[in-house]
């Protein structure tokens, strides 16, 4: 198997409310099929699709809306853009469920859940690289 | 905010065979400090984490395992790629919640949940292009 993670489908509960609140943070739909939106990002594509139906096609039971264990993290080049990227989300209806601080790891982040609670870390880490288009450069190992 | 995913961030259970798991499909660690795996993927890194610490460190609540609505996808080259890919992913113990066969959009995928349960849809798309990466392109809108 290689590695690569080619699109991650965002499960929501009401596909237009869903679409709107990414569209509200500066998204925009790079193709839309059958009330299934595509946003290309940085190599990889994220999606948001019904939850119901993504459980079925999934063939997992669709248990109540919860948190699966899966973070998904935005990195950004300073404090302040953490801190206007989760004050946008919050005005826009996120919930702020860590506000920005300093990070055990010794960088700055806040977090917040979208409207069907898929979580969201927006950091600033100074000890990795970032690249314009948002994806990050890890530290060589040893 | 920017269209950016810059990591995915997979709560796990018990570290090393979470770890492990994901080698035994061909994954390798490019990063890993005080039981966190970063693995770099085309553009996005994927990660491995305590789900415990994770909760904690996102601020939500550390419900019992369960679906939070969101897949992951890989895309592959051929419908044999798909098969390889499950049948490795099944003999490592992950469990195959949909079997290889034609799918919805006109491709032929097969699903598989990981040790902790985090879903991967190992997809052959025809409609998508698909780079040496593992990144796909989506078709123009329209």
């Amino acid at each position: 198997m290689r590695q690569s993670v080619s699109l991650v489908t965002l499960g929501v509960s009401d596909y237009d409310r869903g679409k709107a609140f990414y569209e509200a943070l500066g998204w925009s739909v790079t193709w839309e099929v059958e009330e299934t939106a595509f946003f290309e990002a940085n190599g990889v594509v994220l999606v948001l699709w019904s939850r119901e139906k993504l459980a079925t096609d999934m063939g997992v039971p669709d248990e109540p809306a919860g948190w699966g264990g899966i973070a998904l993290a935005h990195n950004v080049g300073s404090c302040d853009e953490v801190r206007e990227v989760i004050e946008l989300a919050r005005s826009k209806g996120g919930q702020v469920t860590r506000e920005p601080a300093e990070t055990f790891y010794g960088g700055y982040a806040g977090v917040f859940r979208d409207l069907d609670g898929h979580v969201w870390e927006i950091a600033h880490n100074p000890g990795f690289g970032l690249n314009d288009d948002g994806s990050v450069t890890l530290p060589k190992p040893g």
